[in-house]
């Protein structure tokens, strides 16, 4: 492992975050995971407007120049290392200060970039995907909805459940019961020719690859999408599911609940628009 | 504040965290804020009960030996530094990993822990708090409800609000309108010669000082009570309200929205079964 990952704190390479730190205390931050290819951050621009939605709403100041600054330098790094493929994650947090909830008003932001090497992983749509059902659902909070912040416990627990149970990823609901996402990354169905995607008002993220199927790829094939609720039982009547996320970008689906499918004409097709944006 | 606090990771003295921590990258973790008084940890029955559910919930491995003998050195270490009053924050992470949300099997629980100097503060009864209003709600979350993880946003923004608007504490309330807590602390009212105080099913930490009050010094005074929904308004037509939290015990608040209070004798009293178990 240590070969394959590179860590940097504050734009020097690091093997150790200063303590105290109210990321770790409070969770206290946010995080991006962009996807590097040569050391190209694909759809930077996106990855910096969540960043920039979630400053807002954490109340962090601005600190855009050294996250760019800072994340250059981690991709030359990983160019130089010979990492073709490579996940580039950058946590943002409200640094140090003094014991409490409470943040300091002049909170100074903290930037650790880690550089995980893939491999050839993304360079191929991933294989279809096997998908649990996870027993914790996802907390209901308008406020913090959509952003990526480093408050993950529902998500790190519904990946310890799908990975005990042998799938590759799991559905994950929100209070109501309603489908949310899986566990990495936002899901669709297709029925009748149109996509269909959950709201994200309560609960979930964002997905930068959401977004671009949404905006982009489904209008490059002529597929309409709606937001809407869907309730478990209509993922297995859809003619096909798929989930996105940064690293995998469209990523089909084998089989959930009692379903299985065994071709992903759409998924297909959607990664395609996503690998020609790629060339 | 470097002289009035002292860090350990893991057993050692230490000023940094090793990188990755799943605490930090995704608040994968638990902690307890313990009050030392003389190099004795208050309560620590309870501290350790509320751990052991955390543990439970999130699939932590037991990791209680290594807690009490690295607690006890800096316990031990706070003595010989003339810190009478001190704040002791224990805090366990699932350690590092490989990347993404699935945690290894075989996570090595690591243990961060930080003493912080009190001074006198915690050796009288505080002065009545004005209490704010968070905008910010507790999120909806039943299955993680009642422990102290790592995943404390609301808070953050809650006592950051209250900070900026000059109040000493803010209510906070449920996704319905219902009162919870304040920001550090569980909430009481008092009313017809009784105490209330929220359910904790849906969110909120159970404080240990909460169940103090209400298995044992509620009792020493002969009040019942009663765990029932309530009302921001309600608190405004109690005959007293008051929070208790780990370093303050309980605290008497002097105004909520429209109404103040200017005594307050079951607050006082119950501070005094507090401050007598003490002696």
């Amino acid at each position: 492992m240590s070969g394959e990952i590179a860590i940097w704190v504050d734009g020097l390479q690091a093997a150790a975050l200063p303590l105290p730190d109210r990321g770790l205390e409070f969770g206290d931050g946010l995080f991006e995971t962009l996807l590097l290819h040569n050391g190209d951050p694909l759809y930077l621009d996106l990855h910096l407007a969540r960043l920039r939605r979630g400053c807002a709403a954490l109340g962090f100041a601005d600190s855009e120049p050294a996250v760019l600054e800072q994340s250059r330098r981690a991709c030359a790094d990983a160019v130089t290392r010979g990492w073709r493929w490579c996940a580039l994650r950058v946590t943002l947090t409200r640094g140090g200060g003094p014991r409490g909830y409470a943040p300091p008003a002049d909170a100074k932001i903290r930037i650790v970039i880690s550089a995980t090497n893939l491999h050839d992983v993304p360079s191929r749509m991933a294989e279809p995907a096997a998908l649990g059902l996870a027993s914790i659902r996802w907390p209901t909070q308008p406020a913090l909805a959509g952003i990526k912040h480093l408050n993950r416990l529902e998500q790190v627990l519904a990946a310890r459940e799908y990975r005990a149970s042998g799938t590759d990823e799991a559905v994950m609901l929100d209070q109501r019961g309603d489908v949310v996402s899986v566990v990495a990354g936002n899901l669709f169905l297709v029925r009748d020719g149109q996509l269909f995607t959950p709201p994200l008002d309560a609960c979930g993220i964002a997905g930068t690859r959401r977004e671009l199927v949404i905006r982009r790829w489904s209008q490059a094939l002529g597929l309409a999408v709606k937001e809407q609720a869907i309730a478990p039982a209509e993922l297995e009547t859809a003619q096909e599911i798929f989930y996105c996320n940064s690293l995998f970008g469209p990523r089909p689906v084998a089989s959930f609940g009692q379903r299985n499918w065994n071709s992903h004409p759409v998924c297909t097709a959607l990664y395609a628009a996503y690998k020609g944006e790629l060339a």
